[in-house]
Parts: C-alpha cells; sequence; structure tokens
C-alpha cells in the first residue's frame, strides 16, 4: 500500500507538460501506445455511460498535418498522439469531464513509461473541432476534445510545483 | 521505471466508484486529506492558469447537510468530503477540464490510501451548484464541479474493466 501510494503519487507530482521531443522518427511499440489507451478506459464517467473514443495517430503526415493545429507545434516531433473523443449522444451533459478524467490517465500513463506529452485543447474552439473532425473522418457526434502528442522527451520541460495553501478552504470558504 | 509504471497502472485499473463506507464517525487524519488534495494541485491546467479551489468537508453536519444532494445519500457515511470548484474569472474556457484532470488525480490518491471515493455532479445542475454556493458562502465566480465523499470503504465496490477495443481507431474513424 504505502509502496502504490508512494509510486503513484511520484508519478502525479513528475508529471510536466512535455513540449520538446527527442526525434518525432522513433517509433513507440504498438504495445506502448495499447497501455496508455488502456489506462484512459479506466477512468470514471458519469452513470457509467463511457463516452469516449479514442483515436490513435502513428502515421508521420497525420501528425504533421495535425500540427498546423495552433498550439500544436510540437506534433511534427512527437512520434504518435491520441486524440481523446466524446460522444454527445451518449454523454450531453458529462461527455467533457468524462473525457477530462480518461485523459488524466493518459498523461499520468505517459509520465510513468518515462515518455512525454502535452494536453492541447480542441474543444470547445469551433474551427479546430471542424478541421480534426474532417481530418480523421469522424461522425457528427463524436467532438475531439483535445490532441496529446507523445513522444520522446528531450528532458528540457520539468514539472511546476502549483500548490497554493490560500486555495484549499476547510469545511467552507 | 518499470515498478512505478506497474504501480500507477495498478491504482488506475483499481480505483473504482466507492459509494459504501463503514463508519462516518472514523476520522481521516487531516495530513492524509493534505495529501489528496496536494495531488489535485499538480494536475495541468490550460495555460496553467490553474483556476481551482477545493473545499474540504470534515464536520458531520456539513457532510449530512450534503447529503441531502441528488444521488449523494454516501455523504451521510463518508468521513469527509472535497469539494473541487472553478474559478470562472480566471479560466471561463477551461476550468472544467482542469477541475476534472484534478479530480481524478483526486479519486486515484485517495484509491493509493486505501480509502474510497466517488465523484458526485454538481455542475451542470443550477438547483445543486446554487444549494452548494449557499451551504459553504462561495463567491459568485466560484462554481463546484462536484462534491467527492471520501470514506473508508466497506470493500463492496469493485472495479470495472470498461476496455473495448473497438473504440480504440488507429489514425482516423
Amino acid at each position: 500500500m504505502a509502496d502504490s501510494l508512494d509510486a503513484l503519487l511520484s508519478v502525479i507530482h513528475s508529471r510536466k507538460s512535455v513540449r520538446n521531443f527527442e526525434d518525432g522518427n522513433k517509433v513507440i511499440p504498438k504495445e506502448t501506445l495499447d497501455t496508455i489507451v488502456k489506462a484512459a478506459f479506466a477512468a470514471p464517467s458519469a452513470v457509467n455511460w463511457q463516452p469516449w473514443h479514442f483515436i490513435v495517430i502513428n502515421e508521420r503526415a497525420l501528425l504533421d498535418n495535425l500540427g498546423s493545429l495552433p498550439y500544436a507545434k510540437m506534433l511534427y516531433k512527437s512520434s504518435a498522439a491520441i486524440i481523446v473523443c466524446g460522444d454527445t449522444q451518449v454523454s450531453e451533459l458529462y461527455w467533457i469531464v468524462d473525457c477530462a478524467a480518461a485523459t488524466q490517465n493518459i498523461l499520468l500513463s505517459v509520465e510513468a513509461l518515462g515518455l512525454g506529452a502535452v494536453w492541447t485543447a480542441v474543444y470547445p474552439h469551433d474551427e479546430r473541432i471542424s478541421f480534426v473532425k474532417k481530418l480523421l473522418h469522424l461522425p457528427d457526434n463524436i467532438i475531439p476534445l483535445n490532441v496529446i502528442p507523445v513522444g520522446y522527451p528531450s528532458g528540457t520541460n520539468k514539472p511546476k510545483d502549483k500548490y497554493k495553501p490560500q486555495k484549499v478552504h476547510m469545511n467552507g470558504w
């Protein structure tokens, strides 16, 4: 118990947004990508509706294409990407939070694997949503929440200490 | 690396929604609640705006009061609760996903500590938001995303295997 707690907290506190990758031609094994995506499926979802789909990208041309999105040029050097999508027909009210929880499982798994990733927002920006939907042939009811480049970190990105005790309120504001 | 990966994945896949608690009068030490909340602060946030506040509840009367929320009667038997709130003035566009990622860190930490928790939705339900804001004296710009009862699990709740390979799409739909 203590060991798994220490390990979990270590990953949680070591996780950082990695925007600098070594070499986008270095392949991430398919089994590694499977491990990451399986962790995403273990997230909670409202009413257990599991309103998510995961698009895994490892084709260079598609990664480069996605790199033209705003704030997403790290895709030019990432080895892969995962796009977390919500099915609005399955859970109109909660797909966003459920997909965000699944995203956090992805980011933690990537960190523990010694890889790097960063959440780049697609939703709620209409033009980004349209671009991704068209590129990846997504059905109307499937909305991309984000694009997560995954790659081999150059080691230049470090975790931040963001703890602010004044944002913790005991038994009320 | 391998050990911390195994430990992380074990926690991720063991995490379950715990709705059945042993004894709501059994105290969770303040340091344990601090550990959980510190993990929440380590979540990513858009533009690093960190638009979150955490209300920690360990007063029996407040827990019982919150138990009157819809689908939240487990608060009558939980030892504590954490309410994850977003500051809409800090991040109108992204507070929901940032607070959801922080929530996932909370749920994983609770699991690794041998405690139990469950995400009960407040946002986007206006009547639940008003109730929590009034009870806890939240400022206008602070919106509660959820209430997370935390307690000593009775052991009756088990994790689900939710992996569905047909929801993983390689290089497009």
